[in-house]
């Protein structure tokens, strides 16, 4: 039985009579093409992706598997459409906290029509790709009130996030504490999340490495998907050594991937290394942290 | 006794009655302030970056020294005019091969004036930054005919490069043949220039590292220049290990520098892993290199 998933803090979504992307229950994901080109372009890089073979294994592991495409009925009801089939990132998770994180400070290609590119550098001035190298796209925490409460900021909260909210939100998503005006996020988590060798930074730093390499493709408007579950967190984070919180760092949208040609994603890679220097810093500081109330 | 440079591939010249810098030929050279804000900006930073308690003793090895400002005669015959006084990179060189690398794929800074915004993305867009995450502003380079013989492409031309000349030229940078549409760069000296323990990519790597953490200043606007002599390095080349070929590094051009406020500087970081790739590449494939002629 398809249905909307869950847990979904980016992108289009299949609620109320809308076109978005649905969930089998069983581990796949069905993301409708759009019809602009981006759909087609989205197809042919995944094709392209997993038959390359410079691609290593382990960087294959960053991105979700990919079972084809298919035409299933379209979540507004248009009729058949033809929808990638993916893995579903959130499957066999019972309250994923998760955060969905725009890398770049530019987020249109070098050759883009000029439609496009005035778009695109307008919402990357406002948000924080130009100043950040990267941008808050949506998160969801789980509430420490119950397995099935989450904390989600609107959208428009999230699209006005400043540097400061951005640094904010990087603690709370690994607090145990919930977002509170009164109190700063206490990142119990952070060792758990973020460090360790299983951990977000070790995953990120793996990334990194090819980044510095890989001449294959150019990433604008790929998002980093990280996600993990709070009991798993918790129990991690009780243990000494740090065990495996199970989290998953993920890449995902890929409509607008170009070829390198020969010359690394400068732009994708300066956003890592920002979104790093980020999560090392809730590592190597777990007590600093404004005071400042976040946006909801 | 003051004159104009031998040597200078970018910026404002002190020629035929312009505005220029000026050099002592005792190891100082002297760079008028210009009087639209981007003088002050630079004593602002120079005075800044030398007493900051942060800076790594390594890393301001990279920048040229500072000596204070002094009111000196402009080469514009307008009258005295307060000048930063800096090291003479080219100081003690009497042929040198050199490149200014201006770095980022940005130019401009998060909170910039429209009309420097307007002006700078298109310079960005036109050129190799955007699409490489740097560009040349100018290169000579020695040529085999003599000592005083150089080869320098006219700034119009520079201005032309795309990114199969960019990569051309790091190429022709570090070879002994000169430049010639029937002829690949050689790339003779690529391991006495861009190789060994005190070359220009073990020099980059470091600067590199130091971005990768820094979080005081962002660069905008600023250029790597390259410096090496021929001379030293084909001695350098026919040595076996490969030994020091006196190869100068260093960052040049602080008018647009900005407080990094806590974050690191992604944009100028992207566009020296960039260049540090194309840079290895060379070093790795020195066999490799298009035939297409070079734009002069």
């Amino acid at each position: 039985m398809l249905k909307p998933p869950e847990h979904q803090v980016a992108g289009h979504r299949a609620q109320d009579g809308q076109l978005g992307p649905l969930v089998d229950g069983c581990g796949i994901f069905y993301k409708p093409l759009q019809g602009d080109g981006r759909g087609d372009a989205e197809v042919a890089f995944y094709t392209s992706f997993f038959s390359h073979p410079a691609v290593p294994p382990h960087i294959l592991s960053f991105f979700p598997g990919f079972h084809g495409t298919l035409v299933l009925p379209a979540s507004d009801a248009s009729g058949p459409r033809p929808h990638l089939a993916l893995d579903d990132l959130l499957a066999g998770l019972r309250s994923p906290s998760l955060i969905d994180l725009k890398i770049g400070g530019r987020t249109w290609p070098p050759d883009c029509p000029e439609d496009y590119f005035q778009k695109c550098i307008v919402k990357d001035r406002e948000s924080t790709s130009v100043a950040l190298g990267f941008r808050v796209s949506g998160v969801q925490i789980q509430d420490p009130a119950g397995a099935d409460a989450f904390w989600r900021p609107s959208r428009a909260a999230v699209k006005r996030y400043m540097v400061e909210d951005v640094r904010r939100v990087l603690r709370q998503f690994v607090s145990a504490n919930p977002p509170s005006p009164d109190q700063k996020p206490d990142c119990a988590l952070a060792s758990a999340v973020y460090g360790g060798p299983d951990g977000v930074l070790a995953q990120l730093m793996e990334l990194k490495a090819w980044f510095e390499e890989q001449t294959l493709f150019h990433f604008y408007s790929a998002s980093v998907l990280l996600v993990y579950e709070k009991d798993a967190a918790v129990a991690a984070a009780g243990q000494q050594p740090v065990k495996s919180s199970g989290v998953r760092v993920k890449l995902v949208d890929f409509a607008h991937v170009m070829e390198g040609q020969g010359v690394i994603d400068h732009n994708f890679l300066g956003g890592l290394c920002s979104l790093i220097k980020f999560m090392s810093d809730v590592l190597n500081d777990p007590e600093a942290g404004a005071l400042e109330s976040i946006k909801v």
